[in-house]
């Protein structure tokens, strides 16, 4: 049985781990890709997924070692987490003590930004994890890999994290691609991060659960409206660009929501409006919930951000106005009102829940790092830390599958009828 | 020395009040209209206000008496709280068995409603102010007086509790004018409910502090994006539709924010753009709060709600593309987050102290209403509660006085230049 | 291969769903013990639990069956979620229109109880799961499985849902065996509550992610405490009777402790002096976590509770006592702050992503019922819901492994020595 | 009319305020003390407060000006945001650029002190207004004022702010008077400290909303705990030494409790045994709010602390072994939880309300600091903020007066009988 997720290796570990670890992982220890069988079969098939975690021999002399740790993209409940669990991890356990911290993502890494590195320590990072956002700043948007080599190479940084979505976490393959056709040592350490949850082979990321958390006073504001008035509708839309998650945890955290639409189940407006006016007459109120990528066929497109995401027609607004039409034109009245929480879902601090997280996250990363292993990232897996080489992370975007059992939960939740 | 405030009442007071009070309150009690004299002079000029709480004697007979209790116009913080105030006071400490509770505003007082009233007792009120939104329902716009009026006879309504705003209660005092018109025997009590702060002679309303809280996060997630992008930009829109105390005191609340425009205080655009150029230059962030009423000159109108009120143009969504257009023109890249928090404010429940405050009002109300005044609302005045003749309290808006110290603190804070 | 957690059921399943699924799960699928592998081997080795779900074909007739549902043991946030999604579940899926909350614990199934089941309905569990503690009360201890069994036969339950811990499993055992010993066609399902996560072959228990949110403000005041005085220390007792589960993540979310100490890792108390006065000296302050079942070698004996749990001796303040000794006799001042959060933790109401677990677990539990499944639990395995017989739950309790990843991660973040 | 509250002052203000203000205060500009007349009368006696704000002329030349602040006493929510709040209106309003942070008190004032004093700038305290607890430190207790002088003098500094509570500004009173004596031009300037909101003419302390917010939710802990169980009881201890302020508003705030115990009413044991074996025998459950100093006739006198308040016995846990012994005697079974949330409330971050109250109280301090007055402190009076002489704000403490209208509002919220 032969793995397809090898990692690959600067070189082999010779030098002893600092660490005083009480439990050290063995490269022969892997957790199994799939974790369901079907009538006791496709056991052996199973493809193996390396298990994170300290190792005895390490790549890398701590002392000789620089580090550097950039964020890109939007951004995420638990960034500066993350950010101090790489800084206390390198300081405290393995005694690396030159860490820069580069800023606003990419343009950082790059001889022409303004914004130099700035020195990262204990004293730097302490309380950080209180506060939403990252200290470091981010940008969206591509650089050049070759200008990033350079720049590392120049300012001799040994091990790059790169802390960010699918956008990033390509280009940091590039980046880990030109430094291994210069035959550079430079690991190049990926932590994944979307709010929506929706990278492939990991089953969490950081921020999603607080994103989720942060998005059940909206909905149940929306209750409270649509109850407050007669044949109220209380409409909301929540993150979720290509992947409904949010959408539907915060539809099943409150048990509220009468009607959740999502990226990946299609819809037809009139069967909704349809539900919407047997509501009205039946039960006076309604909330909907819909993902901002949800029904897109409908609302024109808006070209792409920076990082190459295709920016959507806003479905929120567009469903607003249809109802008020299709009501207008029944003649009853309905008072709807919408909720868009936006970017403060994003930029809160991180749950308790996605503090212990991203320090589990940073932590495996360090460990990662130091053994030399790059062009990876980490990820959780049946509840195991794993490394993953970036490719795979990249292959695909995660997203419900309207046929299983977690889209069957949210639809027993909602009641909601077929909408196709 | 005589009140301008004169309170309304249906009759004497011949009945012993069954409550148990530590203190009751005479009526030559009162608090003074104006609590700052300049040179110790214009004392013996200041008016009177008469100190609300418990009486000796009471007009209703409490076990003949029938309450019913209606709420108005938009959602706010603490609407529960007031409604289980009064029904526990009611029912706990006169004994007012018979309390009614009215669906949907006053359009649940016309005979052609479909909801009627419904029964409210302790076991239907308990717990539900640990959430935000009205049991009753609520809606905009006026009804008849007659009809309300004929309601109220036909019902057997002894009195009238109306929560809510300054629409409300012009509302109210065309009720109670009619019911005099008519020799009834009604008591109509207001508890005034603006979210804005803003009811004249009314130094607080309830639901405006917890207002206060929840707009702190939208503008704590605003400095975050600010901060977290090269050059960013995080726009805020509060409410505030005549009066900018919300947006003044989350302001205050964070010390985060670079510029605030409130209704009270013009401002010429191009001073604006110039004050965010300079800090994009030398600060490379910016955060602003806009009240929703601020800069109206610039947004073309939007007629007016079921409530009468002008509804306005979207100054946030406006400033936001100025914004973007200035910067464009200048090639100075920005990136810019707009956040409109909306009903996500007024629907949640109460904080803390709003929730003491609501109890305190609920009880003042049903203090007045049982001696038999009328046409008057609850109020706080120099920290004490007292009561006001409703047409007073809907004589004018309270706004931020641009002139004055509270103004001022709002300017040190934020360190913005004149904007005129 | 065979599974060892075969389910036990009342006879075979005849009436078709009347749920309108988009995925049934078949008999056949299963979810592996064990996810990790060392070396490619022992694989074909693993147990296989049985993959929760809907079934296409049910044992009970929904239209004829009644269901009951019990809460027993100490409050844990989520109880009124788990009570509310039953209900909505068996109402509304199901067609399941009999559904009885049994008051107060095991003591309501029998017949000297005073307090009779009440009649649950989807109005009457709306909203209670903004709610801590439990609507139906709860209470420790057994009572006969004889009464209980007779209790459940003359009131013509077909369903018993049981909320508790090991010790209420256990009791559900018993239940089920005299059921199943009588031929009587009774389902007993049980959903595992235990807010310290130490159930056996779950992976995670309703209210415990809430019950880290809820630990995590103790902790970062006691921080706070710990360095606002010259030599502070910060001493938080949180929950933890066997296991310290809760104690370490509420360590982790934070990054703010310098010492944690579990049941499961014994400690020498002049360990734990020499550490604190180094802190002293060299860092002016110290934050402590201490589970309650730590150290209890230092502590007497307390006896049992009612449902037979040992009760411990307080360590927290045998610490605090302790530690004011110690340096009173090395003559260094300190200014030692004692935390007990005690109840506020477990009577919380669930934060939101434990509100998506107990509907999903109430979901399965239903599931399982109406295809006549007993005497098991419902439980998450490799993130999937699974079905598995009671008498593993409660074989042994989960415990933090001191020589595994998680608790090295513990004590990465900590810093602190060892203390043996 | 003459002030009785007249403010020194170290000499004339000849220097222009820098401060470009829409309003300066004028000195003849007063509140008046008394809001409350009965039939018109003693309005001319009242006596006159003088109004706080910014002056046109100032005393200190702000470039040669050297301020520092120190935080004493036990910690309290917003004590971060007065700090902020004076070193950026020193600095950005007046231009004064040399602000020291005095460490962990008044020790930090004296020679011998290990912890020197910190440069404090725009940039140090930027976010500390996100924690609880004080950047500076605390202590208890006096030191003596002439090392202190001898330290101002030595360290060349003009003004102290001194935050703390009564037994702080009797210390800062004598820091005054050796400075007067010595003719030195030193303003000592207090903001007035004490959670439990009981300084004298203040009606307002910062911190105190947010020890209500926070107190809250213990009790709304003991409320579920007590519906949890069969005749179940919560006992909450909440703070309050000598007053009980926090323990009745957090009574109104969640309308839960049945029995509130404060400094100001004597109590007897056996009318609080028979009220509570009412409730349990007709409501079957009961919760309970003790503040820490009630009923310390029944508890022995632990002592004074450094501060030389008096240290209480624990009425607390005095209360639930009470009464567990007289139900055992009654042989009623009852269960009863007892918390006691102890630090979590007063070393939280404050709350939005606290938060602009700390702003404004900051921004009155270096106002009245500029123009040379001296030992007074800042206070708000009839909502107006005011400088008090320090001897007038440690003349007693505030309290609940028990023949007033708000003690009366707490017990129609509680519904609890005489208990003398």
């Amino acid at each position: 049985m032969k793995s397809n997720f090898k990692i690959e290796t600067l070189g082999e570990c010779t030098v002893s781990s600092p660490i005083s670890s009480v439990c050290f992982v063995e490269d022969s220890q892997n957790v199994r890709y799939d974790a369901v069988v079907t009538d006791g079969k496709n056991c052996s098939e199973g493809e193996l997924l390396e298990l994170a975690g300290p190792r005895k021999k390490i790549f890398f002399n701590p002392e000789k070692t620089k580090a550097a740790i950039v964020t890109c993209g939007g951004l995420c409940p638990g960034l500066n987490d993350v950010i101090r669990g790489l800084v206390m991890v390198l300081w405290y356990m393995y005694g690396v003590k030159e860490i820069l911290g580069i800023r606003y993502g990419y343009q950082g890494l790059t001889f022409s930004s303004e914004d130099k590195p700035v020195k990262l320590s204990p004293e730097v990072v302490e309380d950080i994890n209180t506060q939403g956002g990252t200290i470091l700043g981010s940008s969206r948007g591509d650089q050049s890999p070759v200008e990033i080599a350079d720049f590392l190479v120049k300012n001799g940084i040994n091990i790059l994290f790169t802390i960010g979505g699918d956008g990033t976490q390509r280009g940091a393959l590039k980046i880990a691609e030109e430094i291994k056709k210069r035959g550079e040592k430079i690991a190049v350490i990926g932590i994944p991060k979307t709010i929506d949850n929706d990278i492939a082979f990991t089953e969490r990321t950081f921020g999603f659960e607080t994103a989720i958390e942060m998005s059940r006073l909206p909905v149940i504001c929306a209750h409270k409206e649509a109850k407050g008035a007669k044949n109220g509708i209380g409409l909301v839309k929540l993150m979720g660009r290509d992947s409904g998650f949010i959408a539907a945890n915060a539809t099943m955290a409150t048990s509220d929501v009468n009607l959740i639409l999502v990226p990946e189940v299609d819809f037809r407006l009139e069967n909704v409006m349809k539900y919407l006016e047997w509501r009205m007459l039946n039960k006076s109120h309604a909330v909907i919930v819909v993902a901002e990528g949800a029904g897109q066929n409908y609302v024109k497109d808006s070209g792409t951000d920076a990082s190459g995401n295709k920016l959507h027609g806003d479905i929120g607004l567009f469903l607003k106005d249809k109802i008020k039409d299709y009501f207008r034109g029944k003649n009853i009245p309905v008072s709807i009102k919408y909720i868009d929480p936006s970017y403060t879902i994003r930029s809160s601090e991180a749950n308790a829940n996605d503090s212990v997280f991203c320090f589990q996250l940073a932590e495996n990363a360090v460990h990662a790092a130091m053994t030399g292993r790059t062009a990876m990232v980490i990820s959780l897996w049946n509840n195991h830390f794993v490394n993953i080489p970036v490719q795979k992370s990249v292959e695909y975007r995660k997203k419900i599958d309207p046929n299983g059992l977690f889209w069957q939960s949210v639809l027993n939740n909602t009641g909601q009828p077929e909408m196709k």
